[in-house]
């Protein structure tokens, strides 16, 4: 739930990419936090910041390989120190790159587990140890439908999902207690992207009928957890587009 | 998704009681909705249809025994044809009263099981009749724990909650890509109510530090699930205080 | 686990058809259990007992309305008293009748969770009270795919089927500790029987490549099960031909 | 389902420790399979291997670090070239350390990771390369309740065995249709193991009320799912002690 405004408030997006994270990263923005967001290239967050700067918004960018612990602890000390407590943390980054167990790599097999799920461990474990002293945040972790169950050709990315689900509800059930509340939210479907356009064609033809999640929509759920009271706080929740099959 | 209000739209909540059902009708009737209340007893609801009036919403009490075919085809006829098309369709009966399976009477495992969920069948199929036929409706199930996990005492209870989230699911699944948004909202935690005041003392008094559930802030989340667009629509999500062990 | 058979121990089936149940049946008396079998027309079950007794197995036929409360009180009474204790029960009674919800009657909707749920309760609580006493004894119940997940179309069958694995859950985690082990089996495919022949032949042509289940093989984990020693029991386990997509 | 015995078959254990692995080598072992085990020293393997030859098995323990890809390759082509095809795969390799989530170090999350999931993911695959291509063949890996659920204090542990059970489950789905019959066995309890015994007396004290679980037993379970025919194969099952809570 939202705190007294008194003293700047942090959100931060690892992982604000062109679709859902740049939509939360906007979201949080339009209700005052200062938002920071972070991709290993900094470059590429100048269109998302420029955005929520013209829009009237506070926003941060952050060149952060969300894999090396120590840039990871770097990253959040900076934070906490120059802008803010850090209020919301929202995990974001993806990792889907299909392919059959017989043919994956040991190299790819790892990199899609340390992108999706290890860099979010070492990320909530710097942010969690500021959170639990205050007693309160927010930490919101991005998942899939992958996560909740493993298919033929998604050895890597499922196993990565799984994972990353263990560790949120692993961290709400060690945090919640503390104050702090963590929620994992499913998103099963395609959502209106860069990547889904160019590389899902036939997927991205159903934004017409509404068939591919809004970012923006997305967003609007994350808004809505982070302003949940703490009597009432959602874990899990799914979100998919109201012609997929489930 | 709230559609534009040219017409009055309605917001029927079957089993509407002091707590979580009264506090949601409260929440739609704030919004404009028309909003339908149900009970087996009309004057019971009284303070709660005056409680809307006062504040210059608009309800209506109907005295419905909920597991009476006949009765509630009549109610479902009854509002669309004298009040207006139903939007909002709220199933909020529960029926939790433990017992050993040892000692679980036939009569009384069937009366849990009718007013839990043979209840909520009949009146969502009366309505998803209208629904499908405008393409558009939310329908909320309210769940519970026992919906999730079957225990030890809770046979009748859990039985009835299971078929309940079962129904909820088969719902979403045919009527989905009809255009009705179908959720199942997981209750996990005792709800700050008359029945836990009297009953579970010890529950009640944990209230200090919220540690049950505001009635108020469960019909946020009904509210803020109708209104989600149809791209991006949750079917389930669950429920708790901070300080509850799950 | 088979205790030591000084004493004639008796396997109970309710509901046992030409497959499935049937399967069970043989499968324990050929272990040299008096094994006693349900359905509503005794006359059905001839083939049945005949089949076992030719094997030089024991078997009971009885006629019995498993939705009756005082005839499955006096049923198990019956058995208890002239037969044997009932050491192993077998809840097998399925009714799979697909229908839309909008079109699904208030009469089968009740009917299908009356035989596929409640009978189970009925003469689950009633073995049960005679297993307690002894300290040991096992439970074991059919279900399917479709008490795992609703799905359009089967919102009746996926009532009873959910309600069915609560009533089995909640039956383990109460009487497990009194010595009772209570298993849930997940049957999802079609099994190769008489109904599947004629009313799916499509599914029933899989048989040349094992794509439905043989009955006996199913029998055998319902024995695996029973043969479980109580430092490890298992609750629930699915079974699948291998060409079935899940 | 165990084939024809004209060529001698191989059943490989990785991690044959002194409770569950050795137990499950020693069962394949006594109906013949040629069993190979491993450890990431050879040494420990001694007893084991000495125990199974003395029973007139056949035995043959293999130093390996399951987590180095081509340690893991050569033994999979070392084992096909010198022993015999590989009909059944065990994966076995625990690793649960607890730890807070706010004091669990980067390398510790890592290494229960690689040591938990990467190592089956490596194994796995190159045992599958090998048994699609003969289109039969068993691949059993040994799941634990945090597998299922993801608990304070078990951040890492959790992590691992959701990604090794979604590991299971990408490959049912995938190696099913060809011919593999894959399963997760969801442990749920505290072993008789030298760990236990020492770690947590409390626990071990259990054993007399058979309140902790036999490697035997489990075993039993594992060569139970092996031979199963694959119109009716498991994909997973859970095991616990009768007084176990869940």
């Amino acid at each position: 739930m939202p705190q007294n405004k008194s003293a700047k408030k942090v959100a931060l997006v690892i992982g604000a990419g062109d679709a859902t994270g740049g939509a939360i990263a906007k979201r949080f923005a339009r209700e005052g936090y200062a938002t920071c967001v972070t991709r290993r290239s900094a470059d590429k967050l100048r269109p998302l910041v420029d955005e929520i700067l013209a829009a009237g918004g506070e926003a941060h960018a952050f060149a952060s390989d969300a894999r090396k612990e120590e840039e990871v602890v770097a990253l959040i000390e900076n934070i906490e120190s120059t802008i803010g407590p850090i209020e919301v943390f929202v995990f974001n980054i993806g990792a889907n790159v299909p392919c059959s167990l017989l043919e994956e790599t040991a190299r790819k097999y790892f990199k899609i587990w340390e992108m999706a799920c290890f860099s979010a461990f070492l990320n909530a474990r710097e942010v969690a140890k500021r959170m639990v002293k205050r007693e309160h945040g927010t930490m919101l972790f991005t998942g899939a439908t992958a996560g909740m169950r493993g298919s033929a050709n998604f050895a890597a990315f499922s196993g990565a999902k799984f994972a990353l689900r263990s560790l949120a509800q692993s961290s709400a059930r060690e945090l919640g207690p503390l104050g702090i509340h963590v929620a994992h939210i499913v998103v099963d479907g395609a959502i209106d992207s860069e990547f889904i356009r160019t590389a899902m064609p036939g997927k991205y033809a159903l934004k017409d009928r509404d068939g591919i999640l809004n970012p923006d929509h997305i967003a609007e759920n994350y808004w809505n957890l982070h302003c949940q009271p703490r009597d009432a706080w959602t874990f899990e929740l799914d979100l998919r587009p109201w012609t997929e099959t489930w």
